[in-house]
């Protein structure tokens, strides 16, 4: 293998993320050396079982033990309790990254317990799929897409680079941003999304049986978006709203005053105001496509 | 061209979908000759040039002289107008039909212009795109999806198997409903999620500048199938939302109560309350996917 960017990283939790970490750094050669650890000895059974994973345990600080880099790619609210596991067992130089969706909640819950020497580099990768598990995962579910790092003030440059260099490989196109401001982009970007798409298909649940046959019968009509994006993983992202709390409240009030408007516009059959917003709105697609976020026809 | 169902048929409107029906009609000779009228000369020269109108004019009357078939593909907004231009030039024996997405204001405003002896049989093929226009439409749109046909109650028999015939010959599935169910089911299915998709790329449209364009840089993690949705035509739109209004109205109130509920269990931080929502709505997912309205990588 010709210069892995580590020698040893490990996963924490091998669902879509982490699985497709371990595919993509087996792919390339990017590490010598892939330590697994996940919640049950199932998951680890199955990373073998596809090839990712170069040595697997149950026991989370063993996994980290000689690992340059150490990825949490776990739930948020499993967090601190991993940091508070695996903290005894990092290695002096290490870095300490994760792949959570909510980054200021991550400084508060694993900064405290960081060692001396031992570097924590936060990041997102803006990426996923609406399945989940090991499985799941696939090796260019990072390409062309953004990672976000949120490194705190002091961090180790040497270290930003080399999980920088490690996400490039990847795919990705890296930024670098404060925490706080990453949680209110993602508010408006992803946790909304997702909280609207849940609603919108709970709702269409309750109806009564018939007619709900009928709305899964029918959704090619718009439904069947929101029913992709609200198949992600129910731990996750139960995670993600109470981690991002203030941001999300924050976004869907403004959310709640702009639908109580158009509703009012409906009931009074202000049909100028709904045309005027159905066509502001045009402006922000125009924006993603130009932006490369979507191909124009995919 | 052997056995056309429908010696000639008229287009009033030649969007996306009138588009795509005379690209299917002209490939699969499903008719003799199509006769295509619009709002401006513009679409009708793009028409020519794309070889999918046999003959075109701007006089509505005129277009529909002879025809067996009249399909109305104009937003809603327009249909009494339309009507009241076009019934006297019907042929009588003819078709009138069309595509809108609410049922039951296509017969309040159409039935009571229509001539004896013609008839009125509405549908709607549950497809499309957020594409508009003339050069957006082709021939594969309505495969494999559904076209809803709402006959009165007296409509005539052979009518509406032959309008059935046609929508089959273009791969779609018929399903006969009453046209009020009809609007309570896509009230839920197509026109609140549109509604909610408009609504959120709005709130993210009247953000403060630097944060909309991060906005629109990161709109891969779930915001950019809002803004897809929302890219759809502003006119049709506002149509169905003025002539869906009770239906809409009564869906988005659930919706407004559901969304609600879930903002105070972020606020109070019930865990619980959105692991089992999130959970629940996964099976609906299931459903939508086991009703093939989706393929499970598509």
């Amino acid at each position: 293998m010709a210069n892995p960017l580590f020698d040893r990283i490990a996963l924490i939790g091998i669902g879509l993320i982490g699985s497709s970490i371990a595919r993509l750094a087996k792919r390339d050669g990017l590490v010598g050396h892939i330590s697994v650890t996940a919640r049950t000895q199932e998951s680890l059974d199955k990373a073998m079982e596809l090839g990712i994973a170069d040595s697997v345990t149950l026991d989370q600080e063993a996994a980290v033990k000689d690992a340059d880099l150490v990825i949490i790619c776990s739930p948020l609210g499993a967090y601190s309790s991993i940091i508070e596991t695996i903290a005894p067992g990092l290695k002096p130089g290490a870095i300490v990254s994760d792949v959570g969706s909510v980054k200021e909640a991550v400084v508060r819950d694993l900064a405290p317990h960081i060692p001396d020497g031992v570097h924590l580099i936060p990041a997102h990768p803006v990426a996923g799929t609406e399945h989940s598990g090991p499985e799941a995962g696939f090796p260019e579910l990072f390409e062309d897409r953004w990672c976000i790092l949120t490194p705190p003030a002091d961090a180790d440059e040497e270290a930003t680079k080399a999980l920088s260099a490690f996400w490039e490989a990847a795919g990705s196109n890296i930024e670098i941003m404060d925490p706080a401001h990453h949680d209110l982009v993602m508010a408006m970007t992803s946790h909304l999304p997702h909280l609207i798409a849940y609603t919108i298909v709970g709702t269409a649940t309750d109806l009564e049986k018939t007619l709900r046959n009928e709305v899964i019968k029918f959704s090619a009509g718009g439904f069947r978006d929101f029913t992709r994006i609200a198949a992600s993983d129910p731990t996750m992202w139960r995670d993600v709203f109470l981690k991002n709390k203030d941001a999300v409240l924050e976004m869907l009030q403004r959310f709640n005053e702009d639908i109580t408007a158009l509703q009012r516009a409906i009931r009074w059959e202000e049909g100028d105001t709904l045309f005027e917003l159905f066509s502001r709105t045009r402006e922000v697609r125009r924006g993603v496509i130009e932006a490369k976020q979507e191909k124009m026809y995919d």
